[in-house]
């Protein structure tokens, strides 16, 4: 009989309890499929006496999760504490140092500081495995470190943040504001403690620079995404591009041009009947384009307790199972360190507009499109009441450089009455 | 520097030289992600002249897959011969007995004779490694296997035969006959060899069984599922259904449930707009129901030489990074037999009928069906020319029992002027 694994776990909030949840609803089940029993050794959290609906009197406390890391006691450290920095990063390096394998769902941690994370557990010989880091119950991290490993990989896209995708779909339903239903998803407990972090699309740029790394054999490098969130979408605008046949999505894009890598999160358009186009609520999608294989989707709950806790108990059997995995793919000597785009490639894009409703206005706008080489593909003015006229617009493909000029230049024709919006419609072969 | 890994391939059809092909061109990548060169030493096919895009004269050559298999040089055995018995499974159980690990692509074998392999495999400890069998680039078996191990599977189901796939939705858009489609997929290569192993569902059912086993911890149990084809879908079924909001898709579907393991492959009908409904030509979805983790969705490239020669290569590597995961899941001793269930769920179902135009021929249907308690949903008849009338009817839930009834008595009513059809409408909850 081979003794058990010992595990320590810092971090007792909703996904920590799961975790111990289901190590311990599911003990016959991972010792029939790994061989071993698992041991719940030692736990750390802010508060050792806080309600949970696990008991934690039979496990070692320690109130510093670094000394937690440090114990010769545990195999394996699940970190739950969160946070780019601090005493997750601490007690992370510190159970390396240790010899200790780790298992985090820490994207922020992950994003910001991966790439000497990787060097250090490489070096030291132990595993650094985060499943539940990047679109929770999607098993993502895995398919592309393992099953498309070999693949070329030329895009990869998706709705990363489930938070983002219940606001805008229940806003396209309720037809309410952003603020209304911001404040609903924030009383439902759906926004991070600091929701910027959900709505100002960091919380995705973090996921996709980990994806973008996987996918391309590169440092990861978050500082070279190019995020944008979903505050400024107005109820107009997706309303508009509904009538058009577009739905509204916070879209995670990374993509190997001829320019560099391009990493980019930003509110898009893509068909309403595309599969990205149809994802409702707090669903998560990843689409893995590659060069072999075709568009490979994987949809899934995107957070929850047990999705997420799952994903951290997958790779914790991934490890006793003998993974041999490097963190990011490849040994972290050889990742790449990727040129980045300074432009988006080119795409059609959504502009919408508010025109003086007098002769020649409309002139002006095409004439200032015109002058960008920006040609339309599809245009719509509304019915108005009022003396300013709604005008929609979706241009055939066109540079991102373009389009940043002409919102300069639009305001200066003098018959714009509201800042111009302009939104990218993402390209799907599929 | 470690030794190369020597690998023999058996059968270069299309997925065979396209495993050559991937095996060459990413040699690079492979040894960057797994730390070990691989070296083709040996192939076995039908003819060595045969013209081929990949060159194999500086490859040993066995004529006999078996001998290939038992030959001391060979670390991994890739069998790609295909077919449920003869050479294909004497060349696996003799690379067994050799000591040397088993990649293969085929369902039909494994649906077969999965269990006396997985014991042999387990007992020899070599590993029987199969991603390629099931959803070409989708990788379903890794996903199962090891990313939801843990995970209570309540049912999976899917569309895992895309030649079907591409004959139902081409019949839709072309509104022509199953016939004619039929052969447009035949002229086009899409058939197997022998079709009825595509159209009469037997190779979604080898699917099913080996999803099956991984999904419940069950033996492979092939003869257990309830498998009906696509040849007596019409065209007026289609369009019917269509009308009623549904498509009509072939269908694998296991689940456990109270009365048993159920495993059933048939036509179906689908909410038009679901995720399933939409799939169009020969993509694969295959959906992962689980107690913990919601529902995940698998899409991708059903089969071709890439793809199914990357998930040929992935397996390889996994051999190659130790991978010590199960053949199916847990040991084969722990495999459980699961009792089979007689009867399928309950569902909704979708009755097609053409009546005598006459009055009370309605009225004798409606009896018919209320004498075996199914109670109607929605009904539509037909504008119609002659003095038939199409009737459809979408009832409420019901079992299988009472469908099967009242199929043999609607005839007796005298009302009923052709075979009457049903189809099962497949509850979504996603």
């Amino acid at each position: 009989m081979l003794s058990p694994i010992r595990i320590g776990i810092a971090g007792l909030g909703t996904v920590g309890v799961g975790v111990i949840k289901i190590l311990r609803d599911y003990s016959n089940s991972i010792e029939i499929k790994t061989g071993r029993t698992i041991k719940i050794v030692v736990v750390s959290a802010k508060s050792r006496e806080k309600n949970r609906d696990q008991p934690i009197d039979s496990y070692h406390w320690e109130s510093d999760p670094v000394n937690l890391a440090l114990r010769d006691d545990i195999d394996i450290y699940v970190e739950l504490i969160g946070g780019e920095d601090g005493v997750a990063k601490e007690s992370i390096e510190a159970a390396i140092s240790n010899g200790v394998h780790v298992v985090t769902a820490n994207k922020a941690l992950l994003a910001m500081h991966g790439n000497k994370l990787a060097e250090a557990s490489e070096e030291r010989e132990v595993l650094l495995k985060f499943e539940a880091a990047v679109a929770g119950g999607i098993p993502v991290i895995k398919v592309l470190n393992e099953a498309l490993s070999i693949n070329k990989v030329t895009r990869v896209m998706g709705v990363m943040n489930g938070s983002c995708n219940y606001i805008l779909t229940r806003m396209e339903e309720s037809e309410l504001s952003y603020e209304s239903i911001f404040k609903e998803a924030d009383d439902l407990g759906f926004l991070e403690a600091d929701p910027t972090l959900d709505v100002g699309g960091i919380d995705s740029a973090h996921k996709l620079a980990i994806l973008s790394s996987l996918a391309f054999g590169t440092n990861v490098n978050f500082s070279g995404v190019n995020v944008q969130g979903i505050e400024a979408i107005s109820i107009d605008d997706i309303k508009h591009a509904s009538d058009m046949g577009f739905r509204i999505k916070l879209l995670g894009v990374c993509e190997m041009t001829e320019a560099g890598l391009e990493q980019r999160v930003k509110p898009c358009l893509v068909p309403a009947g595309s599969p990205l186009g149809l994802l409702e609520g707090g669903t998560n999608m990843v689409v893995i384009e590659t060069e072999d294989s075709g568009s490979i989707i994987l949809q899934g709950p995107g957070a929850g307790r047990n999705p997420t806790a799952h994903a951290v108990v997958s790779d914790i059997i991934d490890i006793i199972n003998g993974s041999k995995i490097k963190t990011f793919g490849v040994p972290y000597k050889l990742l790449k360190n990727a040129l980045v785009s300074d432009f988006s490639v080119d795409a059609p894009y959504y502009i919408r507009l508010l025109l003086e409703d007098k002769p020649g206005a409309l002139a002006k706008v095409t004439a200032s499109l015109g002058k960008e080489s920006i040609s339309i593909n599809r245009m719509r003015q509304y019915d108005h009441e009022s003396s300013k006229a709604p005008v929609l617009i979706v241009t055939h493909s066109t540079s991102s450089e373009s389009v940043e000029k002409v919102l300069k230049e639009l305001p200066k024709t003098g018959v714009i009455t509201q800042e111009p919006v302009a939104l990218r419609i993402e390209e799907l072969n599929y």
